[in-house]
């Protein structure tokens, strides 16, 4: 975690000073975050965070280093010192929940969620989001049942350390204009900190590919006049089920496959590449997986608070060139490629088709450049939506946004207790059960072994049935071992992307909800002339095509897990029937030899 | 433990003084029993120990009480003295070795057993045999596994502490004319005193009980010119498979049933009856387990040195009146009878027939009067031996007799070998595994649960067919949890009775070795004029006689080996088969109910 630290800190600190302020500032949620795993670091990482803060207060706070990203950005400095001088105090307030161990917990709790606590309610610029910047749920089954570090264990997606950053991203530079966007959200947002999806404590962010996935994005969205007409729109049609997206006529997969080894630098770094090749195209691109985490992050600044965007199998420092590893990483980006094709909204993307269908490295590099600088990001993507059915009214909104919310949270929980018991279930089917049939079988041979000692005349059948039968049992012991792969590792799997999909959710609601609230206390701006009765009537219908939006993504979730869920749990009960045929007729042979007195 | 001893003690002290002191000796049996569980109890029972020692030799040792066994006691009072002398200074020497973790290891290790260790060798009188008293195992696997008191472990019969002795047999005075008899035979054995049956730490045994299972006898045996013409023959013939016993024309069983509680001094005393009904007669008797027991004692008196007698299903204090503990003890007397019934030698006796076949209570009486008096026990049931055939030289004796040793030594490990894998299996499958299964059931229901909430339509079927797969789950951890039942329990129970058996074995092995090293050293008597020429012949054919029997036994006991384990494994595969079959089966139902999409 120190390590982490540090990179991050030198790392940044090569190409700018206010970014490095940043960077500590930064340290502040990782700080919240190692409460619960590490105090030793977390002591290491105050030091860093008071000093930090100080400076920033002092010095860097009225810089005003704009960096691309204007229209997202431009809120942020007239309310920069309040906020961090408010998280500074919030930090050190043992009042406020720690929401560390439960990402859901601070929206769950009250109606109105986590943004009230602590903070003055002057003005929705002092108002954190529950947005992005939220990859920090340090506990959560998964990772706990991982770090148990059993060797048999269900190698989840956090079972390593991941400080392969800079060989998985030696290419710091395209990345490096919008880290402002990103940090000052992190810095401004106590209450929301916590949150995140299953990416866990040791992932390390490059907290500056953000840009806008942040609250000033909602000011802008909900108040703006007149909304910029984005060139793209994601149209959301009334179907059979509610509100949905459109899918295309035409669905497309991508098959990830062929990891090929590449080096770069004389040989001084290495890398495994990935071939990519469209159903649609038949063309194929090769990616690391460095890109793929850009798309990721590109996917979560533009579309995170609409839609969830499932993160990426995690990094690894060891091992990372091992066969079997590079397997498991292969097949869950085939997973999550497979997932995004899925999406209707995502597939279509621009930055989604670019990363598919590039047709050399400049292109690939004029794209990256381009969405890199994308201005519809964060709260703006509801900007580029409109909803061909009539404004809902806000105890509807707000009802939906509840329920939402409810449904995900118990799911989360669901899924969480599925993962518990199939880790459980599968550190016992590939460690002691397995064991215990191999020394039955032994016992078996063992004692035929002596029965052929004895001397007595006519025993052999007996004594080479017996010796078939502990064979047998010994064929069982390996059936017991291999058939998690076959079963459990799918159910474990679709469980594993699922939770991941719910991680995104508290922010997503939080998003929803932040916009609620502002509608709510709207009327009091209304009556002191900060904003006109028209205002608040665009923000009632950009509450509402949010609102929409949720609908229909959740419409597509639906339709997802019912049939993932379906196809898994056959496919599980299926092999499981299977596995438990194969042992009945193993035995039945291992019977026939014996025998009849 | 301390209860035990005190119980003996006190118990003992009522009627004479004597015994008393012999009481005191016996514990120090006890005591190096105790060296592998309590040390604070074998801190107490060493007081009693050493104490005990100085009466016996200053004052008990030639008060020459002689009390009806005087052909078997009649060489004892002359040797007592340096016996018990050298017990006290064997006890005291730390070279000695410490058998009591493994019978077998005394007449294993060495070609000539342990009789030549730390004894003098210049009379047969200080020899002591590997003969009764041998009870005394106190680590086997199997008590070892159940001391774990793991609950639903598999409850083996030395589950628990046997304080039932008074209630089990509460009367004391038809025992106590022959304390001596078995007293001055543990005194005397210390390399002996650790080898014995399965029954284990607890068992507390009756130890007037065993009149001429001594080495007494054995000079006896080996050296009278004549010996008295027994009433009983036990014939010996040659048949396919060699030596063997002569098998009844007609056999029986005998079945126990019925078990009633009954009471005696107004209710103060409860005690179990149960119902014995021989196949044959049809006729029934009624019997507590205290007559079982005291059976038990008379068989191995009688045949223990030519017949492994297995030991009863343990005492137990507590529970005794529950009715799974009475159900689990009336199958396992109701194994042992039939054990006992099939032996073509035990079945056949006076004292079994009489056991079975009394028509009143004087009968019995009379007859269990005439039991105890019985002088053909011990060594001397070789002289009812006559084999119709040559004799068989020493060479070949002693190759039969080592042959049998290793068997009985190998198949002792590997019998143990699977009942602690056993014992492992049934704790797993009736303890972690179903609740693994229950946990699985309960979590895909839970998330049929949380899927009935989501508001969407037309996944009702769906998550029907989810709940319902929970449910198989939670009917397999049932069929998980009762399956050991149905297989596991019968292959441990015949392990268990087996390992009853081969605990017999080295006293029988005990016996020859000692006559076979009497034989080997005769030489030198007859050189010095202390025995004649004619008495080494008669030595040399009975120790044949000896060999005859040991070989027709084992005869026996291999066929009913191969049949047994023969029988066994086969249930046990056939139900293993079913059991996979049924989970198969139900998993397949469960999978019809989902919908295809």
């Amino acid at each position: 975690m120190l390590t982490t630290l540090m990179n991050l800190y030198i790392g940044v600190h090569c190409y700018n000073n206010l970014v490095w302020y940043a960077v500590i500032v930064q340290t502040n949620s990782i700080c919240c975050r190692l409460k619960s795993s590490r105090s030793l670091h977390r002591f290491i990482v105050k030091g860093y965070i008071e000093f930090g803060f100080k400076k920033i207060i002092t010095e860097g706070a009225k810089d005003g280093i704009s960096c691309g990203n204007s229209l997202a950005d431009q809120a942020f400095f007239d309310s920069l010192s309040s906020n961090t001088a408010q998280t500074n105090s919030a930090a050190k307030s043992s009042n406020q929940p720690n929401n560390a161990s439960d990402p859901w917990s601070s929206w769950n709790v009250g109606k109105s969620g986590n943004w009230d606590n602590g903070n003055a309610v002057d003005s929705w610029a002092t108002k954190p989001e529950g947005a992005a910047g939220q990859r920090n749920s340090a506990s959560n089954n998964w990772e706990a049942a991982a770090a148990f570090g059993h060797p048999q264990a269900y190698q989840g997606p956090a079972a390593a350390d991941d400080d392969d950053w800079d060989d998985d991203w030696d290419d710091p530079k395209s990345a490096s204009p919008s880290y402002l966007g990103y940090k000052e959200t992190e810095a401004s947002e106590p209450g929301g900190l916590q949150r995140g999806n299953s990416r866990g404590a040791a992932m390390k962010l490059p907290l500056n590919k953000f840009p806008g996935f942040a609250k000033p994005g909602m000011e802008q969205y909900l108040l703006a006049k007149q909304l910029a007409k984005p060139k793209e729109k994601i149209p959301i049609i009334i179907g059979d089920y509610g509100p949905m997206w459109v899918y295309p006529t035409s669905t497309f997969d991508c098959v990830v496959a062929d990891p090929k080894k590449g080096s770069k630098m004389y040989g001084l770094k290495s890398y495994i590449e990935y071939q990519l090749t469209c159903t649609n195209t038949n063309r194929s691109v090769n990616h690391r997986y460095k890109h793929f985490d850009w798309l990721y992050e590109r996917l979560l600044v533009k579309f995170g608070l609409a839609i969830p965007i499932p993160s990426l199998p995690d990094k690894q420092v060891t091992g990372r060139f091992e066969e079997e590893f590079i397997k498991m990483r292969m097949e869950r980006l085939q997973a999550w490629m497979t997932r995004m094709c899925r999406h209707p909204v995502v597939s279509e993307s621009e930055v989604f088709q670019q990363f598919l269908n590039f047709r050399d490295e400049k292109e690939w590099k004029t794209g990256k450049r381009k969405a890199e600088k994308d201005e519809t990001v964060g709260v703006l993507i509801f900007s580029t939506m409109e909803p061909e059915a009539p404004d809902l009214d806000m105890v509807e909104i707000e009802q939906k946004c509840d329920a939402v919310g409810r449904f995900t949270k118990a799911m989360d929980d669901g899924v969480k207790e599925l993962l518990t018991v199939g880790q459980e279930h599968w550190k016992r089917c590939t460690g002691p059960l397995p064991k215990e049939y191999q020394k039955i079988g032994k016992a078996l041979q063992s004692l035929a072994l002596v029965f052929s000692t004895s001397g007595y005349q006519g025993e052999s059948d007996l004594n080479g049935a017996i010796t078939e039968a502990g064979k047998t049992y010994e064929e069982i012991a390996s059936l017991v071992a291999d058939q998690p792969k076959k079963d459990l590792h799918f159910l474990m799997e679709t469980n594993h992307e699922y939770k991941g999909f719910l991680g995104c959710f508290p922010d997503i609601i939080g998003a929803h909800k932040g916009a609620i609230e502002r509608v709510k206390e709207s009327d009091k701006l209304v009556a002191t002339s900060k904003i006109t009765p028209q205002d608040k009537q665009n923000m009632v219908k950009r509450v509402s095509t949010m609102a929409y939006a949720l609908q229909a993504e959740m419409n597509h979730f639906h339709s997802n897990r019912i049939y993932d869920y379906n196809s898994v749990i056959r496919l599980y009960l299926e092999q499981q029937a299977q596995f438990y045929e194969t042992i009945a007729q193993k035995l039945r042979q291992a019977l026939s030899r014996f025998p009849v007195m």
